[in-house]
């Protein structure tokens, strides 16, 4: 998979790209990961991506010609999903992850403190993806997060040592509580069950553990889950505790 | 604020807090990051963080000692939200940012790849929170998420450059839509109504752009937003579009 970024703010991408993971994926040749500064692409003398907003306001907006160049130059020779990272996109879930880590050339547009012109959307880009509901300075956080979150679902990347611990979106409950050792730490124990050593009670302790924190801080991601008829049982247990 | 961060992988964050607006709060001294690798606080001989899960099963868990004696030593002198990043926390929101934002002290935990130990969730942390539906390598991106909504709320470090434009998420609609010049891009217009000079009509037209795209995209945000009568006109002629 190829992925470029277009940023103004490159030296943002030094850290995450070039520890664990993501420097391991490319290391192996499984993704090739390509930051660009955007304003090299500016055709005015200043190299000057905004400007003031049409019928005036606060802020400044990202012109349309340095961005769909920079486009159209990472597009020569194959086509690209064109994402816009942006607090009006869809909101992005492991599904998306999943349906993004099938194609071969992603672009990743990230804007700071500005807007973008509305061309880019309508005319440019096939995605306007929010990583949250939440404010912040700009696109690149959010471009990491799509990058990490594809990379690692690509085939090859992910060794033994990335476990599936947190794949609590994957089989739409939350993982259960983990404990290791000490079985005693400074006087806060382990539950019995999982210690001893019988493995048909240690499953359902598991099973059971995952459902209830489910229903105590997810209870929206039951109402997509189809429960067993255990699951239903004790799903009463824990609302009948409730009352 | 003091914002210390624990991580195995304390490069990640070199990029993200030498750019921009975080960059600016620290040199303003509005904010001061400090990056910990926990595995220096691990007082076994091979500096290990992490091991086995009781019950057997994939994946490792972070042991409890190594995160529980480097929090004790960051909150030695005074009191702190202590913020485990995890995907079974609740749902980071831009009115989670707000109250972070009046703290005075905040240490995020980072898990990469491990569970983490269930007493840490228990008898450690005060908050668990998770940036989205979506699976991460690990809690990094996560605080960089949260370090930067919450730095840009303090006194003091937006200044004019980072305007409200993404504020989408304050209001409880989403943006308008934003063009700049050229006002005929390769021949891509900007609507007549912003060239018009007419304020009240920029403003009108805004306002129902502003509705229209939250009515389309995410209309989940206008279950929670009181509408004017004006409004609820516009509403129903969009109703009536879509039909």
């Amino acid at each position: 998979m190829n992925i470029d970024i277009l940023t103004l703010f490159p030296n943002m991408f030094t850290g995450v790209l070039n520890e664990s993971i993501l420097k391991k994926a490319q290391e192996k040749q499984a993704v090739s990961i390509n930051v660009v500064n955007f304003r090299e692409f500016a055709d005015n003398k200043h190299q000057t991506v905004d400007d003031y907003p049409y019928g005036g306001g606060a802020g400044m907006v990202l012109k349309p010609q340095p961005i769909f160049d920079a486009v159209a130059h990472l597009t020569k020779e194959n086509d690209a999903r064109i994402i816009l990272l942006c607090p009006q996109g869809e909101r992005y879930t492991q599904k998306k992850a999943e349906e993004l880590a099938k194609e071969s050339h992603l672009i990743l547009i990230c804007g700071h403190y500005e807007g973008y012109d509305e061309r880019i959307r309508e005319h440019l880009v096939t995605d306007e993806i929010s990583i949250g509901d939440y404010v912040l300075t700009g696109g690149e956080l959010g471009a990491m997060v799509i990058v990490d979150s594809v990379v690692r679902l690509l085939p090859g990347v992910l060794g033994n040592e990335a476990s599936s611990v947190h794949d609590s979106f994957s089989s739409g409950l939350l993982e259960h509580p983990q404990y290791t050792r000490p079985a005693d730490f400074r006087g806060l124990k382990v539950p019995d069950v999982l210690l001893s050593g019988n493995h048909r009670l240690i499953d359902e302790w598991r099973q059971k553990e995952s459902l209830r924190r489910t229903f105590l801080r997810r209870p929206d991601l039951l109402a997509q889950y189809e429960l067993t008829d255990k699951q239903k049982k004790w799903l009463e247990e824990f609302q009948k505790n409730e009352r």
